[in-house]
């Protein structure tokens, strides 16, 4: 797939996700092994001491990594993540947050991708890494 | 604080947050070191395979890991969690979700704790462990 | 294998092993799923602060996993860890050091396995996890 | 200290320790927030499969991160390994290891580093992040 074909089929999954929609993350930008999303931290996104919940930096994380991996990896294949580390660096506030998914090395089974999470001023909030696991499909 | 006084304490922090109620997490039982939370995984916590999502497994992780450690720290600190490890075993499916944080280590700075997420049958989805930075309050 | 094969085929790895050897690892005792690991710590093992340097906690939690997972696998397949998370808990000193692999999940192709680091005493240096990839052996 | 000093200092502390001899490690390079360590890895530094022990990547890595940490604080204070990460990437031979150490965060108690570890060709066997405390010296 071109790059175009790659965000317009991640765009397709987001769109045709509940989750995301609940969630209120957004596919910014995609190419081949760097995935670009965003959400706009509300009210309900914090905790009780007014900073962005780890619980959604971690989903933002997750779903980062996992989008990058999924734009380098054949049409008919599965990818599932099977490991997440998050360091939280810095407190995060309502706002703009975009997470930048980026794959380091993807292998035939195994992957690994990286998220830096950031916030509208381009403070780091939180660093990730993941392990992917990606398998053809057997549908 | 006895068990019933963190239980409580607890309980009203959670009733207190926009994130937990909206997320449709709650306090199941909360003893000190120990503590667990349950959700409801409804079709807007899955992703596009049909599995709970993992930003919504390392949600539950971090707040149990979270509280767990609240549990165990005097009334006027700060708790920041500086870094969460979630291993992914099992796909998870809509139905009721458990989460039980556990203290293995409190020091005066810095605190380990470890999550088990479980589905209602009891099978582990998911494995975390967490450090958190804990801060004598400056209010 | 039985439980006697398993500790055998792991001994005689471990002995024909130049690693082994030079840092001082000894195979304390085997059973499917789970693989304890000796070592002496002597001053050499120590870093500038006179405590166990975490390297040796590393590499004695990241053979003691794979060995856990090894057990566990046929004979003909291959074991890699593709991740390893140690959190250290308390500074260990010169004496007996024992680290406890054992396997929480084996997969087809991914396992997790944690390790406890503990001293004579029976305090937990560390704790770990790890994700190792299994494969068929191509030979 | 100026860069000059940070090197000597480190340089210094590495030359004292007998882990650092025993294991081969020297350092190659330090400036404020980056540390640089090389090791000839011969045949005691490798496993049965013949490829660089992970013990030995995730020594290296702690090291690396930890020197660079030390070389961001100031000269009275204390920094102790908390958790350490290391993904593995590429199966490392016999020859030149070169691991590279960066801080991202240092705060007052809690710093975050990250290390590369490469093989002489360039090639990237792992990555791996760590977190510290930092603390004042009680001495």
């Amino acid at each position: 797939m071109g790059d175009h074909d790659i965000e317009t089929d991640l765009r397709e999954r987001i769109a045709r996700s509940a989750f995301h929609s609940w969630v209120g993350m957004e596919l910014v930008a995609a190419e081949p092994g760097r995935v670009e999303i965003g959400l706009d931290a509300a009210e309900h996104h914090l905790n009780l001491q007014g900073t962005l919940h780890g619980g959604m930096i971690a989903t933002l994380a997750d779903t980062a990594t996992g989008l990058a991996v999924r734009s380098m990896v054949p049409a008919g294949s599965r990818h599932v993540t099977v490991q997440l580390d998050v360091h939280y660096l810095s407190p995060g506030r309502a706002g703009h947050v975009t997470a930048v998914g980026t794959t380091v090395r993807v292998g035939a089974t195994i992957a690994y991708a990286e998220a830096d999470v950031t916030d509208e001023r381009g403070r780091l909030l939180a660093r990730a890494t993941a392990t992917v696991a990606v398998t053809a499909d057997r549908g």
